[in-house]
């Protein structure tokens, strides 16, 4: 941590600030500049919890030096992370596609869904039956019911299946049919529901909040992983910005920005990201290309008639297209596909 | 609902559109101009969930004309709307001022905090027994604990007590201690959380989301309020850009605006907002004068000291000083205060 | 200036950047923590103009300690700045309201509009001649034509005239006819355009630009005072967010922010934050009781009728009962008006 | 246009809406709801220039249909555009690699970086001699030197060359030396510079503005193309949001939403976007995988010494180590390079 005093701050107001630091055990490291005086702390910052340098009187502001993720830092696992789930492996040298509706609507079209998306090349079959949506109004999900699909669409198919939770209920009743969880965007900050996630005993897919910055979803990360739970998959799906030609903005910078900062597994949604369905192509190349394990792209036996997210959804057709056109990135990009 | 098709869509096309809408029991108004073909919706759009007509051939965008939330929606009740909470009304006429630590840490500090927050003037105590933080090992609150040392301060100063709730499980306790809840703005789009707190029968405050837009927001109190929950106060706590001279850019123009679209009460935080004790002053006086219904103001019996947010936290001394300097403003809005 | 090196950067890492400081004449302060080392730099940094340590082998990242403006910093100049335009003086004391519409369509428009804003009390008139549109189709205002429509309105009123100027030939033009000059959001980093503004001998009123920080902000004040021109006055006009509710977001903590920044006079304009006519009062209220030193409002006889910005226009009458209505705020800070 | 009237509007408010679209020539056809009224307007909305809906009584609000662009707008041509440009041509079928340091800093510099980029397969050496820097005492670029050293690296490697200009008189002295005029981001919505830009008988290569929407960089482009201009190429080089991870967020969707709404160019500048040059490869991989027709790369021969944008760099070898790996992915894109 760094003290950044303000010009002609007083020697007692430097003072005030090392006396703290040192009498809670810490060492200070001064350095005095013709304008400013910078203080140094050197030791364990956690014993300073509580101490808010910022409202000391001529205190500019305070640098953190180090961040407060551990588990997720790649600084103390330098090793991309490999994360088992269903009956594949997320990480180096796969990619992992998973496809499926945004809303299970019925048993059919499930079913229907998860043998399209296998045929295609899936290995992860999605499917919301526990919904946030924007209105009280809108269809907001099957529930256990819709969770009760997704398994057997497991047993037919052999793919895995992923579900989002949005309580502690949901992921009660999700652990007895899921192979992984969702996070969605909305509760990326909701810290209870992290914490259940990760004790709950299944992989987890934490999905980037509208407006979190890579360092906020890290740390969401770690709340998981603080409760004995390595296998966390980050997904980008968009963050929130002025532009409206769609429905996000996808961050595909991100991919080398967390491929820095941790080891845990990327994978990309360009369908939540554009909200628009000519756009997933392009950007589920270009997701390959920069890096991602893997893929969310949502499909649908009928977009037209989808409860919702229809606009961004495939058909099977095109779904079976797209996965054709993006082995040769997947095949470059050294990634069994 | 309008929708525009694309220039040079086919009569086929305006036909398959049209052809749904009719079907759903809806009618078509038909708008041929030279290069585009407008079609208007009439009758109760909810037949039309499920239908996306974005994915149809020729269609160029969907517009909505009436907003999803009925409750929160001015246009369905247009007076302001006055909520009951502690031994206030929030609302026309008057100025609540909501005061306390981001964090009760101890009896002493909240007791301490109560008594000098009614001393100058506030009406409620505001304190966090679960604290929602970025990082899993940071200062997560007392809970029940500090629930209790809420409970005491009310019947000790005789001031309405606020609390966060973060779970299903914190409602639970929070119910038996505190006046109000409160919906922090990372849970705003949590919707099982808000539809509990729409049942546990007390008034609610509910924060804007980071990068919430206005109509999500009001949809959020719509959550709450489909419970039968009426009495939902709004409160404006800074949203997320790119300016980084502030924590958060607190959007003024939310005032005037929710005034227009709603008839819930509506407070300002510039504590969150700003993140700096010096900037809270100017903003508070202008919140009032953009016609707020009330504040809520962090003060803290040793900022410097304070587990949460310290650099924004007011003296006792300070908070005295700005109650003060807040009363003409308030009389000139013919605010009681 | 600090260098963050790497946790576990070599000392040859570390030897090189400290080689490279003290090569251009610069002290190194070195704080040795358990994980990580930091460089301070002391002395006159832009002896390292040029030198990029960020990609050194080892280095984490660099961190300023000063601010790049020093004629605008209040630092080195304490006291608030007054700068006199037309006949006001904009600054401590006083609120100036600079009023008119939007773009100058007419003589009469002009001259009428010129009458009404005088009548209510506004010191300054505004009026576009050279107007800066999204689309080349739209109205481009009537250049030198609108330029003496402004002059012949100063002399029939003895009103203050400014005009926004988007070229060197308009600087050419404009110092012929007006009191000051305005640079717009748009060519706020237009930094040929600062610099002979900076030249022009007239005040400058500089607008924010849609994204521009507040430390961008004032790098472009000091481009034309660096020309030898103190009066510069800043207007926030609203910055670009993702809420939709209003044309832009009103940052009102850009004016404490401001205050503790520079010296320079601070100016709002809620017509252009918002764009919504209804919205400009509460938020005209808010501006002055956030401290800022003036207002800019657009005032059209007939709005709408407006070649351009109609919607945020306020009639004759409006702003006559506004500017009532506004006395008593701003004699609660103060203010002669 | 549609023009969606409040709730309850009366019929006297229609009326005065109609009659105004009526009177100017136009077709009014309206669709009369439950709730409320649309009243779309058929014709020539140019005749409209000047009427404010917005502002008449029980006016909601008013939709575009079409957009205000027409020489860039794909609507009216279908086809991609082909810029020739230096010995080149920028479009479908190629990619076209612009690269060279941010700013020419000397003719050694200049010079040995050319041999370098051409060496590795790049068709454009670009080079600011015009720099716009935040700061007034940045270095400002070597000017009209700047420019004769591109000529003369133009000439001793038979690249194009593409430079910077901003302001009128930089294009007069610009055109002489130079293949191609770039605007930069900040001068995105100088709207004489655009038109002088247009002028000037040189393709354009126009830059995103930091916070422009597509529609108003397209508005932009159309600038340019009225005034005579058809060569013009976009560059995407990422916009301001809230994250600070990079410099920018590289907006790759631009490239398929751009695909659709125009048939000019695009090229996307992976080195501004991020502001660090291990992101480069993985984005501008990424670029060519989205479908992007070229890249504008920086490339410095000792970029710890660069006078401005070192960090995002890269050395000669890393950038010919680049291009390697770059032809695998513009071979899958059918593009020659």
């Amino acid at each position: 941590m760094i003290i950044i005093m303000k010009p002609g701050a007083s020697p007692e107001a430097v003072g005030r600030v090392t006396g703290v630091i040192e009498e809670k055990g810490l060492q200070v490291h001064l350095s005095q500049g013709h304008q400013v005086t910078i203080i140094g702390v050197v030791g364990d910052k956690s014993l300073l919890e509580g101490v808010n340098f910022e409202v000391s009187e001529g205190v500019e502001r305070v640098v953190p030096v180090t961040e407060s993720y551990k588990l997720a830092n790649r600084k103390f696992h330098p090793e991309n992370s490999a994360v088992p789930a269903g009956n594949t492996v997320i990480g180096p040298g796969t990619l992992t596609v998973m496809a499926g509706p945004c809303a299970v609507e019925s048993r059919e079209q499930l079913l229907e869904t998860a043998f399209a998306v296998k045929k295609a090349g899936a290995s992860f079959l999605r499917g919301g039956a526990y919904k946030p949506r924007t209105s009280p109004y809108s269809f907001q999900g099957l529930e256990e019911e819709g969770l009760k699909y997704m398994k057997e669409a497991r047993e037919a198919t052999g793919l895995g299946v992923i579900c989002e939770v949005t309580s502690e209920h949901a992921i009660e009743k999700a652990v007895k049919y899921v192979d992984m969880l969702q996070i969605g965007a909305r509760n990326m900050q909701n810290f209870e529901l992290l914490k259940e996630a990760g004790r709950a005993g299944l992989p987890v897919l934490l999905k980037r909040g509208l407006s979190a910055t890579i360092d906020e979803w890290l740390n969401a990360a770690e709340y998981i992983m603080a409760e004995g739970n390595p296998n966390v998959t980050l997904c980008e799906r968009g963050i929130r910005t002025f532009e409206t030609a769609t429905r996000n903005t996808l961050d595909i910078s991100a991919v080398p920005v967390l491929r820095s900062r941790t080891h845990l597994p990327i994978i990309l949604d360009p369908s939540h990201a554009t909200g628009v369905r000519d756009y997933v192509e392009p950007l589920a190349k270009a997701a390959i290309a920069a890096g991602a394990d893997g893929l969310m792209i949502e499909v649908h036996p009928d977009p037209a008639r989808a409860l919702s997210d229809g606009p961004q959804s495939l058909t099977f057709d095109q779904f079976e297209g797209l996965m054709g056109r993006l082995k040769p990135y997947a095949k470059l990009e050294g990634r069994n596909f």
